[in-house]
């Protein structure tokens, strides 16, 4: 769709430009996540990244997967926010100098991403289910509850280990 | 701070830092609120928007608040994610032709920014409290409630009312 020219007339057409930009934004997470476990310290934290990359890759299938189900064209359109978080996140740990408060700055950078994927996915299975699709709502919540479930497990482990270490 | 110039050394540094960055934010949000509520169409939604600008206002004089009691200065810092959230509500509403569907989409619009806060608030209150400042995440904790009811009222909003409108 192009900037400023009224293309989306209806609530489907809105479910698809928004399946288009968390298609954009998942990407570049795929891209910006093995970038974060390279600085991370925190052995868990560094896991933590791998394993929501690993996450991520399947969360880009699955949206491949509901394009299909809603015979859709498979595309990604720029979404702002998304790159306006990872900007955010690298300028924020590019002024860290201490690589304890480095972890801390991780996790509040890749939780910023998290929510931003966990709203947007609330907004798409609300508007699958009332556009009837229930079988796209049911493949877009698998991905919600392992955005949520990430989420919680970075609050776990700032709260648990990383913010003390990075306050000693 | 600078761009890249490593002057986050501490977790207190990194408060600091994040309360910068969230009072920015805000103080977009009190600008960009007025406009969602102009552009809105359904007579909830649009007063929806205008009682979130009374309490963002109060979130902004909270901020100032807490920047006084830990002795920092008040200042913002300039907050990428934030103006990648707000350039995309802008865009996307740009697109939209119908005003049902642009309900909707303000929604999804408001909903990212009050998610970046919510993440946002959550870190701060932990690094308070780590910090030993129980007094500040007091303050900060008041915030993160009313910006948790706004992001549920919208919900609410768009799946009692907003949607099936947009949807018929």
């Amino acid at each position: 769709m192009g900037l400023f020219t009224k293309d989306i007339k209806t609530l489907d057409d809105l479910f698809i430009h928004q399946l288009q930009d968390i298609f954009y934004a998942e990407k570049q997470l795929v891209k910006a996540l093995p970038k974060m476990a390279d600085k991370a310290t925190a052995p868990q934290l560094k896991q933590g990244f791998l394993d929501h990359l690993k996450e991520t890759e399947n969360h880009v299938t699955r949206l491949e997967q509901v394009f299909k189900m809603h015979g859709a064209e498979i595309k990604a359109v720029d979404c702002p926010a998304i790159d306006g978080i990872i900007k955010e996140a690298n300028e924020t740990a590019g002024e860290v100098a201490d690589k304890a408060v480095l972890d801390a700055a991780l996790i509040n950078a890749a939780q910023a991403a998290e929510h931003y994927e966990i709203t947007r996915y609330g907004s798409l299975i609300a508007w699958a289910k009332q556009l009837g699709r229930n079988d796209c709502a049911t493949v877009l919540q698998q991905t919600l509850a392992e955005e949520r479930a990430a989420d919680q497990k970075l609050t776990s482990l700032a709260e648990s280990k990383i913010n003390a270490r990075a306050a000693s």
